[in-house]
């Protein structure tokens, strides 16, 4: 069983996930590469995996058989698992509870080699609506406060596997990080009665230079204050506080917008290593004893994706003060990514507009 | 000139150092190596640095000649530079200033191949010894808020030269997770009228689990909610909030516990890529029309250092929640830790006590 252990200094929380009976210094033995044929996530591999959680067979074929196009499984080396109770406890001026939680990986598709950025969108979309849908599921457990959705593509992001794949972990409580961006859209709301998301999307649609695509649904634009050099973000143009909540419509735009985003990362930075962040609200389940905000919070967040390429390293200055240095200004990321876009317009559907300041 | 851009939700500081006519995809280009003739910051090669900041030169040689035992130039790429004013500003929603700072580099030997894990510890003790001279002398310059000292060792780190080379970076705010730190321990103080880190600091001497080695002066331990394998914290034992104020002899004991606990890494991890922070106070000035506590928030804070081994990749999940996932315990790498030194213990001088529970 792991451990979730807080920082008592700052609040930071730590999941200690020590596997008993390995040494410390096994974990630095490098990942083996996978063959293709022994891929645990490959069609016709799914008993490699724990028993399949949900799986999309428009053949109506069976359980962890073949015939799906997407298929959500528990992680083999869960960091949390969900049987137990949160055991809170102290040790000293210490505080921890059990690694109660959830981990699972949504495999996007049976072939090894396929690539978010090659597309189609409609393979996007149906890994979107995946995620709607275990969302919606894993926010009926209310010990779970918290799900984050992510994509690490690439060993530089953290994958481990090459076969496509995003992960979903729901964790017990509310990190520390989410509350600052919660907390900042419900003071800039109090102050404004308006969401400090749409007032930043407002003023970069008016500046218009950091802007990257956009249409109906959907504005993909690289941050004001980018960490990374071609940062980008993806937000509704619509406020909505609840991801579940996107149409099919909309969801087919995003997973457009997306697609593309990725796709033209490739000739600006060669096939870069990335990890995407699907930032949704807290579960917005009422807990007895807790004001009422807990459940009205909810409405002044706006949801949004970060896609973060990392083509850098997080050094000593960064871990020292939590600023970052960035090489690439976002404006002449966003510069870049235009003018490549502008030039394979043959793939540009009508309903899209790439942005310029021209 | 490079920008600090602050992020308009989460008041995240960036530095946006694009250097001017570089394309944005030229930075992906990786750093040649540098043979050991080349290197700038070997002795000899004076003449490829800026003119030096500071230099121990017993045998009283020239500046920017040979004859050097550590040297402080200003880095030749500097994210700030300390001519010009902040000119704060915004652009509609958003807030920025010029990048005003400091950016120096500490270059640690003369030998292109010394290791600080090498020792001898007299080595590290001037390295330390510098950090003090300049920490003093960046402190007068009343823009500078905040001085952050690190040393990245490797690539994995971030490390772009080889040669051993320590860096610090003066910044005009104190960053908004030092702020985190400096809070806790005031609020902390004024509940408890005790410091949080040197409560913190008997409680793992009370544990002792996770105590790796100690002196007069200076305590190492894996600490309770550690981000990642290995990861270290070296604790002055009496509590003080400034780290210029250390005395020679105490300096000596720090440089004797840091050179250990960096070459009992090796065994552990296999000269793993790393990073060292020596987390200071601020700068203590009093500034027009700024409350008094901006000078007495000091003394509730604690100096400390840092040590963190790159040997696990950041992902969508930290990324997206501030939460780490550590594969190993902290109680087990300060076990490994210990029965390495224990092993090794024809190089504990007497003044040292290697800890254990047994």
């Amino acid at each position: 069983m792991s451990e979730l252990r807080k920082d008592p200094i700052v609040d930071r929380w730590v999941i200690i996930a020590a596997e008993r009976g390995r040494r410390p210094t096994d974990f630095e033995a490098p990942e083996p590469t996978i063959p293709e044929a022994a891929c645990p996530l490959c069609e016709g591999n799914e008993r490699m995996t724990p028993p399949e959680i949900w799986a999309l067979r428009p053949g109506g074929s069976m359980a962890d058989e073949p015939g799906w196009q997407v298929r959500v499984v528990p992680n083999k080396f869960p960091a949390l698992r969900v049987e137990g109770r949160l055991n809170r406890r102290g040790e000293g001026i210490f505080d921890l509870m059990d690694g109660i939680g959830a981990h699972e990986v949504i495999v996007e598709s049976p072939r090894h080699t396929w690539r978010m950025a090659d597309g189609p969108p409609e393979m996007v979309d149906r890994v979107l609506e995946t995620y709607q849908l275990r969302l919606v599921d894993l926010y009926r457990d209310q010990r779970l406060r918290y799900c984050v959705i992510f994509r690490n593509y690439g060993t530089e992001a953290g994958a481990s596997l090459s076969h496509p794949h995003s992960q979903i972990m729901a964790i017990p409580v509310v990190p520390r990080r989410v509350k600052g961006k919660l907390n900042a859209a419900r003071d800039y709301f109090e102050r404004k009665e308006r969401c400090i998301f749409c007032d930043v999307l407002a003023q970069e649609l008016s500046m218009r230079d950091r802007i990257v695509i956009e249409n109906e649904h959907f504005v993909a634009f690289a941050p004001f204050a980018s960490r990374f050099p071609f940062e980008l973000a993806i937000y509704p143009r619509q406020h909505s506080h609840d991801f579940t909540a996107m149409s099919p419509e909309a969801r087919a735009s995003l997973a457009g917008v997306l697609h593309r985003c990725l796709a033209y990362l490739r000739p600006a930075l060669g096939s870069p290593s990335y990890n995407y962040i699907v930032n949704v609200a807290p579960n917005p389940t009422p807990r007895p004893g807790k004001p009422y905000y807990w459940s009205t919070l909810q409405f002044d967040y706006h949801w949004h994706i970060e896609i973060l390429p990392q083509v850098t390293r997080i050094a000593g200055f960064e871990w020292g003060t939590g600023f970052y240095i960035n090489p690439v200004a976002p404006e002449d990321a966003a510069d870049f990514l235009r003018n490549v876009m502008a030039q394979d317009a043959r793939h540009t559907s009508s309903a899209e507009v790439i942005s310029g300041d021209q």
